[in-house]
């Protein structure tokens, strides 16, 4: 009998139990949540098999474990997990959007336990819960593993196995690379659409709305994001972010300046460079 | 017999011009461009009915004008159509993104003319050129009316008629809040996403681009907008542009420092506010 023991039944937990239903990894499904109402519209939903209420005490009658928590509570269960799991081998993985400190911390706090394979999904939505799950939310999207050296191979090749039957694309990277690489196209995208939505509404005389097209909706679609989640993840990766931001600002700042000194030819060759790099870059890019 | 003489036949000239056949608006439509390959391309699509080499010579012999071409080449344009216009009831009126440029530049050279209606469709697309031409551009879309007190209330009254026959829903303000507006709600996400993607591509060892996702990709779809379009608009726009930059970089700054300090709560209440921000303000956002 083998069972998926799903810690977090919202958009990304549920949707991989969805994606795992249909394709048969598992036998049955059990699943925690902290949100006693997510909880029972993912059992109404048909997401789990059955609800539990102490997912540490069930971890070693499980065949893996997946983490699908916020990034914040990922180190501290994957060690009381592995602590009631001992020498079995059970895949344990979460979906964390940073990975850096989430290992950082483990090894901080007795080391990296073999089991555990860090994994970030490169998909979401602005919704949330397990009304949103779907179970086709991974299909084409990539999965970042970042294995370190003491992962178990066996582990690492049970939970590749378990991304490409969701229909994943599994990339492997180290997670310094993930997390700046994250903070580079997600992470800070976020921060400055939130701070531009939350700059326009502050202090204006005149309400914008009435002149807001489809370009701002598009730009300030990443802003629409759960507030709760996206703090964790900003301090997640704030060391990365930091330095990123920075950098960002500075380019701001000369861009400005050429408008402001009207070298125009410059300033129409950046915006040149940046159709160019996006068609580049977002070449790959899910639809 | 009534006849619309279009200069530009682009995107959005292309536009109107098959949103009045098929309204009727007009029996015949002329037709100009610079580019003489999109001029017979329009022609080849059934924009216009006739191609003509010079629209200031075919002007009073029009019912009406309307001027879609870059912002820059727009006051030129109307100081000598209504030259050769003289004191005939011809409604003049461009498409423009910027307002008070235009008007300023009408104003030191002679005086508002009355024939001249300062529009702005706020449509667009980052396709360009008479094969994106397409008569729903403007469907529910709304068009800015920026009017002047010298303004021909007869020729507002038809130019107004024009747009709601298009589609459109026709709005009335002030040159200086339309520009101050226009810069907010476009201008500035046009130019923070192009500087974005140009600071994204540049310096970067390894390739960003199979860690970018669907959110990076709506954040940045207005950096794939047409270069040089954008140096003007950006141009033309400037004064207000640069004031509105400065705002931003500060709020920027505030938002980088609540993260260096770690003052997650009050980063997570911006991301809160910003949430509500964007909800309000483009609850009247075209989709």
């Amino acid at each position: 009998m083998t069972r998926l023991l799903l810690i977090g039944t919202g958009l990304i937990g549920g949707s991989f139990a969805l994606a795992m239903r249909r394709s048969g990894c598992f036998q049955s499904i059990v699943g925690y949540d902290a949100d006693a109402s997510a909880l029972a519209r993912s059992q109404a939903r048909g997401i789990i098999d059955q609800a539990i209420t102490d997912p540490v005490a069930e971890a070693a009658r499980a065949s893996a474990v997946m983490i699908a928590v916020p990034t914040d509570a990922v180190a501290g269960l994957v060690r009381r997990l592995v602590a009631a799991i001992g020498s079995r081998s059970i895949p344990v993985f979460d979906t964390g959007s940073v990975k850096g400190s989430v290992i950082a911390a483990l090894r901080n706090s007795g080391g990296m336990p073999a089991q555990y394979v860090p994994t970030h999904p490169m998909a979401g939505s602005e919704r949330h819960g397990p009304d949103a799950a779907d179970p086709d939310l991974f299909r084409g999207r990539r999965v970042i593993v970042t294995a370190q050296v003491e992962t178990d191979p066996a582990a690492l090749a049970r939970v590749r196995e378990w991304w490409v039957a969701a229909g994943a694309v599994v990339v492997d990277a180290s997670a310094e690379i993930h997390d700046e690489m994250v903070a580079l196209t997600s992470h800070l995208p976020h921060l400055v659409a939130y701070t531009y939505m939350d700059w326009l509404a502050r202090a204006r005389s005149a309400n914008p709305g009435i002149f807001a097209g489809p370009g701002l909706r598009d730009f300030s679609r990443i802003a629409a994001s759960d507030p709760t989640m996206w703090r964790q993840i900003f301090a997640a990766n704030r060391t990365v972010l930091l330095q990123e931001f920075d950098g960002l600002l500075q380019a701001l700042v000369e861009a400005r300046d050429l408008l402001r000194d009207n070298r125009l030819d410059e300033l129409e060759a950046l915006l040149e460079r940046a159709r160019a790099a996006r068609a580049g870059l977002l070449e790959r890019a899910d639809d």
